[in-house]
């Protein structure tokens, strides 16, 4: 899909018609807007996960977006599809409402259809803080660094799960019958508000990782109009997707106040490449088709 | 669905997560949004129309509700998913930005991604203009009146697309294999946003009638606890659906005013009921399954 979704974009952005695509979210007057989809069969199986994780899971993939660029989380449209056959709507309600209320989100719209899958399109607007953060605002000289609880990306947990959905998203491609692996997991990204928002008032730019730090590089040089040399060992923490952790870049001077501030939430600001002349293009290892 | 949709909205509403939910958008800040989803098999069949008509058909619908409450279409989220087999992304994307900059809306956000069907999902955000109507605001002796090109609601063209889309709309419902009369029509809505901001201003309350009068009376009665008593001679013109003409209420002392507005426009505004105490039902004719 990935290339379908290029054309798509590119033709869009072409046509003229298009404002402030590019980032995790857009600025509209005082909001912050980010549009997601989490769909079965493309970015879930029902197997995977209980009704509660899934919800929870695709809150926190577009809640992820919201505080990446500075905003606090406020309303939500959702788009729901069910199956014809689906029997928990009442119940698929609550978990939806509950949710909602533990990240004090108010639900102020959307559509609910049957069609043949459990498919879920939300759009979610946050109140803008005093600075918003962009992908763009990175200078040569500048630090990139990636946030992490253990120090080290790919923390064991997260590796696992990782690993499961590769698999899983090849079985589900290829072999459609395939039985998923007992052991799959289904992990529910960490996100740590407080200290994104203390974190974001220092970088210069920054944005979520979603599909590895490479493919998110490769997407901060064309922005920024600028390459990236690799101050650490190349290896699996460059690829490995679905993290939910931030990316940044920061001015050299404050990397040492920037671990500081992580460390404060028992995280580490783990610096890895530096901001230069050129251009930066990821090795081709997609995650999702 | 109707019924699933109704169980899952009231268990949303019971969850205490919702806000503002019952209009045809809501309003944050100095925004309008409106959410509505536009699905293959479900709201259309690729066989009824052009690339072109359902892109059309499927931001009308949308600028019709955020007309309806006064506000200026101005930014649009969508989540599309394209079937695997779909050849044609790229001359999708221009229809799309075309469409879009035919309506003066900036695409500012989306997600594309391979599906089953052809699926679309808009969130439209409209600048607000100086007073927002709701559905809310009807007072007891309030005219309950449509605008209408013809003097008729369903007029000729509109009722035989309306025949047809029961028809086809059944057709999918009990018989999925059944060909599709190629007498099959898809009107796209006229909207004439210049008149409505002006009659907008007249109105106490107002909305865009998508699932025939009586429906939207329903509903109306709801928000408003007030019946309604049709003055009109009952007939086809209280159950026609997807019409997204407005229902407007009114003053009864701005009636002329009213109707001279609408004139202005080639267009009539028919009263057809007046607000007394009570509650008022809809015989059960529903459109949407």
């Amino acid at each position: 899909m990935r290339d379908r979704e290029k054309v798509f974009i590119h033709t869009l952005k072409q046509s003229g018609a298009t404002f402030g695509i590019g980032d995790d979210g857009v600025s509209v007057g005082t909001y912050l807007i980010a549009n997601d989809a989490f769909f079965e069969d493309i970015h879930f199986k029902r197997a995977w996960a209980s009704l509660e994780d899934l919800v929870e899971k695709c809150f926190l993939v577009n809640l992820s977006d919201i505080y990446a660029m500075n905003a606090i989380p406020s309303f939500l449209l959702l788009t729901l599809s069910v199956p014809d056959n689906f029997k928990e709507v009442s119940k698929l309600a609550q978990i939806i409402g509950d949710c909602a209320k533990k990240y004090r989100i108010k639900i102020i719209g959307g559509d609910t259809l049957v069609g043949e899958k459990l498919h879920f399109s939300l759009t979610l607007l946050g109140q803008k803080r005093q600075r918003t953060l962009f992908r763009k605002g990175i200078k040569q000289g500048n630090i990139l660094g990636y946030i992490t609880p253990k120090g080290a990306l790919n923390h064991a947990k997260m590796q696992s799960f990782g690993q499961n959905l590769k698999i899983l998203k090849n079985s589900l491609r290829f072999c459609r019958d395939k039985k998923i692996s007992k052991y799959s997991r289904f992990a529910k990204p960490l996100l740590y508000p407080k200290m994104l928002f203390e974190l974001n008032n220092i970088a210069k730019a920054g944005m979520d990782i979603s599909d590895g730090i490479s493919l998110e590089l490769s997407r901060l040089s064309q922005v920024n109009r600028l390459g990236f040399k690799i101050l650490k060992q190349k290896g699996d923490w460059l690829y490995s997707p679905e993290e939910y952790q931030m990316l940044y870049a920061i001015e050299r001077r404050n990397l040492k106040k920037m671990q500081k501030k992580a460390w404060k939430f028992r995280h580490q600001f783990v610096p890895f490449a530096v901001a230069i002349r050129g251009k930066y293009i990821a090795k081709k290892q997609n995650w999702h088709e």
